[in-house]
């Protein structure tokens, strides 16, 4: 059972995250309050009504293989056909190839709910949407006009190849080869791992784009071009030919997301797959580059969609089982577990963390949208900053988030919680691969630290603590006791990530790299805490006296939050500026003997 | 691959936790060190050797139900055979009955190992020594004559009857019944469900330990008894008779744990299954309520067992994997992952946490031995208080750290820590129970706040808090520059847990039950990070200088747990003393509209 928070969704993008700035820009200005809510209430109603209920089924059949051939789990292919009938896959795709030209916040709250529909099912058209992003914007015209409106109808789907076994995080290492053909194909071999949807049977046919490298390329990441290689040839009125020569030579067993399959990919057995160039020679990795915020900004968003299915079945049940009596109840019976203070204190925790990840998911997609409809320079580089600041925060804060979720979900279930017919369990399975692919959560935290803190000499993080202070000073002028201490405690959180960043910027200015990456894991946490409690503190701030109900519970949440959460800002501050020198005086190597 | 932590193991015994007490007493007067290190030794030989190969084959295979029979998976009829060959079954049994009548705290090293190997294989063993301890200590002689020497040898298995459907934290909705058959036995009948190995065929016979409410008793647990339900009769030469009537219905399909049989349990489907009376009538919560430290115990040794097993498998992982170049590596390759200062951190962050719960299990363990070897009434009225406060923290700490570091395991595998053929991901779904049974950790932090806090008036907790002062002045006293700041971070936490325990001890005495339940689990964490603390800062301060890379490892992981993660103590002393109004005043029944 799920059930769409339409009106969170639609508050944290208008008044929380800016929608209304992308409302009143000339690309966006047809984008009506109406339209976002019908947008919504429909996507709310498939995902409730089409996807959720084949959530299960997926993770109990998951997707076979056999003899090549891989098989979606009942219903599934049924489902990606009304999906896409409904036209949501090119929500945010250009108009001029069949998309609706939306912008990626509204595309970003749909695949919120996807995800909590099914993840294993979302997980496919996200990379479509990455690949249709990569097309956009680096494919010739010759192959946009053969690729790309299929991909935007979703008739076909596209897959990312990247990883192989030897290089997972560290892309020098890639040794897939790719020889031109002399007619300005190239042929392409090597294996790749890991390949998400890489075969299956939802659609006609696949667009493979592969990482691989020309014979005479530099060594490492500057010797890597993008091909696309298509599952089977298109031919010139369009329709398919024969088939490529690219396999999938297995599905790997995982733990969790088993109705998306994940493939070993073989290229090139027979000769080489054929495959056209994407962008310019040796540059794939800047082509993938360009991808990368929505890419990370999608996996933030499956811990999302993971963290509100995962709170909703967990409140249901707390409200739905008796066990013990509760302080305060009268009679003589057992109470509903909810009332139980622990189990408010879980179900609190799991409503705060699910509301921070969904508010940081939408402001990283808020900054991509503005970065796109920038009209001055300084707009755009600001804009630009903003996505690349947010991204690792709106990439790890949520995974991790959906993790810990998803694991007090179980434990309010109680036994039952450990039983996979409960369903509690496979979120927390599902979950816990969005900390890991993607960039792992510890490659955001390097990048955020090492690349997006230095960014505009520093200056563009500052003034991001700088807004934050200013919706913090708000909170302790609003004068509203119902947020007890919530203003003083935001305050005590920025000034602990104000003394965190400037550590990690001398660190890294005085060329203390390992000491400032040894930080780099709660430098994250604490700048994602601090932004989530400003936040959830703006929703209140936003909420007018006229709706007095979710005034009091945005409040509520603002203020449990900055009470039993923000506290651990200080702790993370502390870790980031005192424990380097422990941490790289560690030698695990000689323990190994 | 396990490699048993042995040198670590005797250490924390005989250093930290005070075996040596132990060998001063008359009871274990014989208990030399030799000994100690032979069984050590040979419990690590034998779980490496034999146990540890059978863990995943224990999870593919499960444990399979066809027609109320249940089979285990391949292999492990015969590990058990072996592993009761070795005598290891009756270990801290009583010598009169076949058993070693060694300490506990031996059996709960041991424990650690036997659960490295396999949690699912060492749960079994577990719930027998349980059945042994409840007959041992409530059960009439003739009981005893034919039960006790096959449950110590291990011939026969125990198992415990409690939870029902409607009746899990709650057993005062406990429904089973039983009734007086005339000839001094109970005609059982009621469904149970949970029952760990509660049908298998490692063993001839089962014995059942069940609660279930006579006729006439008084509602609630003031009204239930404790039964035992042999699966098979006794005859009077001790060969087995008949079937009672007991079956099992199924077995569930669990997240994790698949090779131990959880089962629903039915009895008197045929007018009812034979019981005889344990301890006293109704007073079979008592009768339970003496095993509950010990089963308690060894839940949170399943915690440790499988974060040892996690972080060895990940130190291995980190070691071979290349990826990247760690900062101040020369040369053109890739570096070990463990080179890479995050990847110190989390290695660190296990092997600091399961050291931590390694040390406060084996702590708890020497306060049940003491309080049973106690000469004095102070000396058992203290013990008894000790082994009180300590089993929840040892049932909660090492379950969730159990949890933590398996998921960390996963993340440091990257991608092949999502892919089941790696084991990184059984960890994570076989630990994530122990937080859930044997009382939930919601239940232990409940327990330590309402039951143990207020024990001899709240001296014995603050008698408790001056020696873990004690031990952090000697660290501050010890002037090794080594420690850092490690002695500063503990009195600091020291000083917040003592106020957090005032807060909670005047919350109870001012009769604030709601307040001091809503902060119970962060209370129960800071206790045990403090403690831990603590105890690994111990660890450092009494090795000998002649060992000095003992010495040197030690004080490291003092002080990287002071500086990385004890800080998190301040946190949640605000979290307890100040959060109680806002997670009160939150109403989940008002979301259920």
């Amino acid at each position: 059972m799920y059930r769409a928070p339409i009106e969170e969704i639609a508050f944290t993008l208008m008044s929380v995250c800016g929608l209304d700035d992308l409302q009143k820009t000339v690309v966006h200005s047809e984008l009506g309050d109406d339209l976002v809510s019908a947008i919504l209430t429909e996507a709310g109603r498939f995902t409730a009504e089409e996807i959720a209920p084949l959530n299960s089924i997926g993770d109990k059949h998951g997707a076979s293989f056999s003899d090549g051939v891989v098989t979606t789990a009942p219903g599934w292919k049924e489902l990606y056909q009304n999906w896409i009938q409904g036209g949501w896959n090119g929500l945010s795709a250009r108009a001029e190839t069949g998309g609706q030209g939306l912008p990626l916040m509204l595309n970003t709250a749909a695949l919120e709910m996807w995800n909590s529909g099914s993840m294993a099912f979302a997980i496919g058209p996200t990379l479509t949407m990455g690949a249709i992003e990569a097309l956009e914007k680096h494919a010739s015209e010759e192959l946009k006009g053969t690729y790309l409106e299929k991909l935007v109808s979703g008739e076909w789907m596209g897959t990312m190849n990247l990883t192989e076994p030897q290089a997972g995080s560290d892309l020098n290492a890639l040794t897939a080869k790719a020889v031109p053909a002399g007619d300005g194909t190239y042929k392409i071999s090597g294996q790749k791992i890991f390949i998400t949807y890489g075969e299956h049977d939802m659609t006609d046919n696949i667009v493979h784009l592969v990482l691989a490298r020309l014979p005479d390329a530099p060594a490492g990441t500057k010797g890597i071009s993008l091909f696309l290689v298509p599952k089977c040839f298109v031919l010139e009125d369009g329709s398919l030919g024969e088939k490529n020569d690219v396999r999938c030579a297995g599905v790997e067993h995982k733990l969790g997301i088993h109705g998306s399959p994940t493939c070993t990919m073989v290229y090139g057995d027979e000769g080489g797959a054929t495959g056209w160039l994407i962008g310019e020679e040796n540059r794939g990795l800047a082509c993938m580059f360009t991808m990368m915020n929505n890419a990370r900004l999608a996996v933030g968003v499956q811990g999302l969609g993971v963290a509100e299915r995962a709170y909703q079945q967990a409140l249901s049940y707390a409200l739905d089982r008796k066990q013990g009596r509760a302080p305060g109840d009268q009679g003589e019976g057992m109470s509903p577990i909810a009332r139980h203070p622990d189990i408010k204190r879980t179900l609190l925790a799991m409503r705060t963390r699910t509301q921070v990840a969904r508010a940081i998911c939408y402001a990283c997609a808020h900054a991509i949208d503005m970065s796109n409809v920038a009209e001055t320079p300084e707009d755009s580089a600001f804009w630009t900053d903003r996505a690349g600041l947010l991204t690792p925060l709106a990439k790890a804060i949520p995974t991790d988030f959906g993790v810990e979720v998803a694991s007090m979900g179980v434990q309010i279930h109680g036994g039952m919680g450990y039983i996979e017919e409960t369903g509690a369990a496979q979120h927390l399975r599902d979950s816990r691969i969005a900390p890991i692919y993607e960039g792992t959560n510890s490659i955001q935290a390097m990048d955020l630290v090492m690349r997006k803190l230095p960014m505009s000499d520093g200056q563009h993080v500052k003034g991001f603590i700088a807004e934050l202070r200013g919706i913090a000073d708000q909170v302790a002028l609003s004068n509203r006791p119902e947020f007890g201490p919530t203003g003083q405690r935001l305050k005590a959180a920025i000034d602990a990530l104000d003394e965190a960043t400037e550590w990690m910027l001398s660190a890294r200015a005085d060329n203390r790299k390992a000491e400032a990456l040894a930080g780099a894991t709660p430098y994250l946490r604490l700048a994602g805490l601090t932004f989530g409690g400003v936040l959830l503190a703006k929703g209140a701030l936003k909420t007018g006296a006229e709706n007095s109900n979710a005034l009091k519970d945005r409040t509520l949440l603002a203020r449990s939050f900055a009470e039993t959460c923000l506290c651990e800002v200080h702790a993370l501050n502390s870790d980031v500026t005192s424990s380097a020198e422990v941490i790289l005086s560690f030698d695990p190597e000689a323990l190994a003997s």
